[in-house]
């Protein structure tokens, strides 16, 4: 049997690994990763699964764990690029998600197949059982693989909430079970193995919400993740609960919101629902406004009502905002600025730092070894983190006695294999990233992100000028354009630029000089202009008519 | 009195605080802040002093709180503006790196005057009383300003630590005293508001760092901020009575261990420092090298020493990394990529979650009001901090008993005027801040800043054209360059890129458009043509040179 990660091992995100038996393939999880700062302009990143595409007739099926899209977001790229619906198998709630995107792909043909905690499917000599596990949204599993080489338990992302709001455990009798039967090979969520102790139970964060509610004067608005079922469940519980109505705003919140609701996920009745745009006549304490944009994302919901541009929910001094997640690294000075807006606006914020508004949905370090504990995994492979987290949670398979020889740290695109001998490394495949820009897929080089960052911080100058090789002469004016330059406004820096462009191109145009010599000319004499005048390096394109 | 903060009061930075009485004006701070990616290519950030300058015939001095920069970093741009040198006042290490950044800024006139805590100086009618205060840099000072009008006090950057590193503490019995003569209205920091509880002492990171030094293995790297000069000796005193040598890389870490070992702040002997580039010879297991970096700067030695690029300091499996403070917000990012690296590597990381290596200088929500509950101020003003800190600290002053109707939260440029009959708000003048980018201070504005956020996420095209008006017809090729454009280098796109325009410009040509017509329509082409191929709308830059 053979294990090869092709995401997840770099970052928490685009998770995504391929298990193959005697020739068949399946797919665990097909997830994606949001963009960051190193990656200007980039709208989603997938990981490379190119592997995948080449041995697509070997594979019989994709099993995701649970409806993040850091599991099930490469799925309509994916889709798309397979010749055949290949079966996709998960809980109502996981699947009801990826319908939704599917349907924004306008994706007709998936085959999408529900499966519940405690099923097995096989699909050629791959035996999988699905097993419940605790997580930031409802109908999370962790699967355990059992074929001819031995037996693989992927624990999915989980926790051990011993109080959790829906009553779902994760399931230590079936960990047990597995134990039991013999888990060659673990593969565990690491998002949290630096975190020491436990991860507070989610109900803990209704016990917060409470009071909050109960004391507020005037309007209450909670952001937080669209698809945290349990958060919006005691969101909604806390509302009724002090006589408030719910109103649902921000795209994502209320799509999933309906989901949610149409598969029985989420409880509220209807009467306690009220639509954003019949707000009017409801008095501000009789309201909860639940709402996207904890991330502090520009265009969301929560960016709007506080910069008082949404629609329909205004702010007011002594209103009540909960902020009720954490930043994702990379988005705490988005979440600071719109902090500091509703601050100034005398909003009364609540965030992690106040109150508990927020847990996570990981497990931390105590309970990572809990589960090492009841499995007993003879080898073992942190997966779901970075580099450190990796590290951090093999430390702890080694605490807990697993046999350090036995812990196998991966790369994305590295493999395992797994047989009656052992584990050891295979070969590696081709993996890496592939990035989503507007309407392209896989188009955008790395050639084109060092440009984006350079004309970021440095902006560009544009030179064009019509020359007659044959005259050995100008035609016209030479034309310099700027953008992003500081100083590229002064009519005397581009008067200087024009002149000294002019004068290198002459030069070159009377020495013989063609095409490559005078573009070369231009960007030199332009660079050495704003270099001098402004210290600045812009990007420099060169436009050299020939007539 | 008129006091008029210039900056620091929509920002943890660039502080700044003008103090007039009578005709008499005073500066306290001139600080500058870090640009974040909001400000691309921005190199510094000043607070908009024109105010300063329009009145600088009655600024009698500057007196500085503490050598860091967010307190003095305007200085060498502000005293260039100034047409007399005017005397700048701070304590010995305060002045120590001042001379060295007036250095690189060729500055020679400086009129810098040494005090002590202790020391009064009287300018016109303003007469300020300097106070030792505990925070992350020896040599801080609070300020306490007497005037006809009435009494105010400027806590300066501080917190209570009760065993600080050089034995310097916050000066109760100066603020009783103060408390006595009568306090109007006090001025104090509020980084750490929103911080519940204590601030650790400082000396609690030595106590930390002492057992990982002594269990370390290999070598062992501290990265730290180069001016925490008590963090550098803890530091220092931890590899001495390991029986390691202290080897300092890095350049800001080199000239500030330099300036403060020279004016006695830093205590280390010669021998128990080793140049790196008399490394050779010396076991890993017998240096602690002391580096900047811990700021995940891409530049800095740590970044160099774990990208295996650095001149003379090697890092290998076993050793020690130690991120000696926490991100500034906005660099979570850089610093994980950096803990990532090492962790690969093997180096056994200690950052803030796994070991109390950092404390803030700053203090927290009970050191505040005891202060406040100390001083007894009769009015209000939180300084440093974003309008959160701002406002969670006036909730403290409440709390303590300070009447709400005193309290004054005030927005940069806007001013507070005390007289015997009590504060009020008095006139608005001009505040901002200015962009310091290359050579160019003040000239960058915002449409440079928001072309280089379009350039960042979009790239951008270069379409030239020579045309005839007169013989109505394009002469030569129409040229169009893309950069960082996804698909920008598909010679399809440019050639459709390329018809389109040629087609757009005959079209306008024919009905006798002229340049503004034919920039429009080369424009509008374009983008039509990028939007439909590729879903994105890159800036457009035309050039029509006329023949």
């Amino acid at each position: 049997m053979k294990i090869i990660p092709l995401g997840g091992l770099d970052a928490i995100g685009k998770n995504m690994t391929v298990f193959e038996c005697d020739g068949d393939m399946i797919l665990d999880d097909a997830g994606l990763m949001f963009p960051d700062d190193d990656h200007p302009g980039i709208d989603l990143i997938l990981p490379d699964y190119t592997y995948v595409l080449e041995n697509a007739h070997r594979l019989k099926g994709i099993f995701i764990t649970h409806g993040h899209e850091d599991h099930t977001g490469s799925l309509p790229y994916l889709y798309k690029d397979l010749d055949r619906p290949v079966p996709i198998y998960g809980t109502k709630l996981t699947l009801g998600l990826i319908e939704g995107k599917f349907a924004e792909h306008r994706i007709k043909n998936a085959k999408l197949v529900e499966i519940k905690p405690g099923d097995r499917v096989k699909l050629g000599c791959i035996e999988a059982e699905f097993f419940a596990v605790n997580h930031s949204i409802p109908g999370s599993v962790g699967i355990f693989y059992q074929t001819p080489a031995g037996n693989v338990l992927h624990t999915g992302d989980f926790k051990l909430d011993q109080s959790p709001v829906d009553g779902v455990h994760t399931d230590f009798a079936a960990l047990s079970r597995y134990n039991e039967i013999g888990v060659d090979l673990m593969l565990s969520d690491s998002t949290n193995s630096m975190n020491n102790t436990f991860t507070p139970s989610e109900s803990e964060v209704g016990k917060a919400l409470m009071p909050i509610i109960a004391q507020a004067k005037g309007r209450v608005i909670v952001a937080s993740f669209a698809s945290h079922i349990h958060r919006l469940q005691q969101i909604c519980d806390a509302a009724v609960a002090n006589g408030r109505k719910v109103v649902v705003t921000g795209r994502s919140m209320i799509q999933n919101t309906e989901i949610a609701r149409r598969l029985g996920y989420l409880k509220i009745n209807d009467e306690d629902l009220v639509d954003a745009y019949d707000l009017k006549g409801i008095p501000p304490e009789k309201i909860v406004v639940m709402c996207t944009g904890s991330q502090g994302e520009p265009l969301s919901a929560l960016s709007r009502i506080a910069g008082g541009s949404h629609k329909t929910v205004s702010i007011e001094e002594g209103d009540t905002v909960i902020i009720s997640a954490t930043p994702v690294p990379g988005n705490e000075k988005a979440v600071t600025r719109i902090v500091n807006m509703l601050a100034k606006i005398g909003a009364d914020v609540y965030d992690k730092r106040r109150a508990l508004v927020h847990v996570s949905g990981h497990a931390s370090a105590e309970e990572l070894k809990i589960v090492l504990s009841i499995v007993r995994p003879v080898h073992f492979m942190p997966v779901h983190g970075e580099a450190t987290h990796l590290r951090a949670h093999a430390k702890l398979a080694e605490a807990t006695g697993v046999d350090p020889k036995n812990i196998f740290i991966l790369e994305n695109g590295e493999s395992l294999e797994l047989t009656s001998r052992g584990v050891k490394f295979g070969e590696t495949v081709q993996s890496g990233v592939v990035f989503v820009d507007g309407l392209s897929v896989g188009d955008t080089s790395q050639v084109v992100l060092d440009d984006r960052s350079q004309l970021a911080s440095q902006g560009f100058a544009a030179v064009a000028a019509a020359v007659s090789y044959k005259g050995k002469r100008i035609c016209g004016d030479v034309l310099v354009e700027m953008r992003g330059i500081t100083g590229g406004d002064d009519p005397y820096l581009v008067e200087e630029a024009v002149r000294r462009v002019a004068a290198s191109l002459k030069k070159q145009l009377e020495q013989g000089g063609k095409d490559t010599e005078l573009k070369r000319a231009a960007r030199d004499s332009l660079s050495s202009v704003l270099w001098e005048r402004t210290k600045q390096r812009p990007m420099v394109v060169t436009s050299i008519l020939d007539i």
